[in-house]
């Protein structure tokens, strides 16, 4: 069990990471089946003809998967990730079956509700880097965040 | 099998639609537990008292049905659908397992490539709505698709 860490604990600039976790190729099929079930996901067969020159897993797989790293890292504790939404997500290469992907974050905004005083919303870029160094994967996260109440004054 | 359509094809204002696809709480779990282990999204006993006020699927997993019934729809024919990005993505409201969800789509641009004349970009807003006619979710979409190569001048 982590500590929640409240918004005003947090600042511009903080960074975090996670990983390598390595893209299984099962799932990456598994998940395209349901989700996504173009012939260049689930077919390593015609893989190579595709436009990504070879097996590729969903990009909607990468964003889950940055979720599951995001949720590994826990960089604002154990209170629930509220994911308000996402700004600039781009899928800058294609990611295969057996990379290693890396995690980053950094917070680049936070801002504390103008309505309610007890919370706020943070902006943080989340990156995915392969084994390669190459940037395959990022987004710009909206997450809210709780404040610490202030004592009522008497 | 259907056709190809091209850029050139497409102009802003163009809609489809797809669904309605009932969220399966047996898949919810499986994803959450998969991509995004929270309690209030594996544990229904407990998600009463989350923030959602009850059990909610992973936003995660909102994306990814997306991404199926746009599969579904293929309002673009058959050309593969390569996703450069998207932008304003937003969960509006929980999505519930049981909810029956309704896809729209509207092309909002139509972009050629100044560089490569066989291609381009068009950008659409892909929303859900449940069986109350609530919006649980929208985003702005970036997708490339190919020109009719003009015939070369002799």
């Amino acid at each position: 069990m982590q500590e929640i860490r409240y918004l005003d604990d947090l600042s511009v600039g903080m960074r975090f990471q996670s990983g390598p976790i390595t893209v299984d190729e099962a799932q990456g099929i598994e998940f395209a089946r349901t989700f996504d079930p173009q012939q260049h996901h689930i077919d390593v067969t015609t893989a190579p003809f595709s436009p990504f020159n070879g097996p590729s897993i969903s990009g909607w797989h990468t964003a889950a998967l940055a979720m599951r790293m995001l949720w590994e890292m826990r960089p604002f504790g154990d209170y629930p990730i509220i994911g308000r939404g996402v700004d600039e997500l781009r899928w800058h290469a294609p990611v295969r079956p057996g990379d290693a992907l890396l995690f980053h974050g950094e917070i680049v905004d936070v801002i504390p509700s103008r309505s309610k005083p007890d919370r706020g919303t943070i902006r943080f870029r989340l990156t995915a880097t392969n084994q390669h160094g190459d940037e395959v994967y990022s987004a710009l996260c909206l997450m809210a965040l709780p404040r610490r109440v202030p004592a009522e004054v008497g």
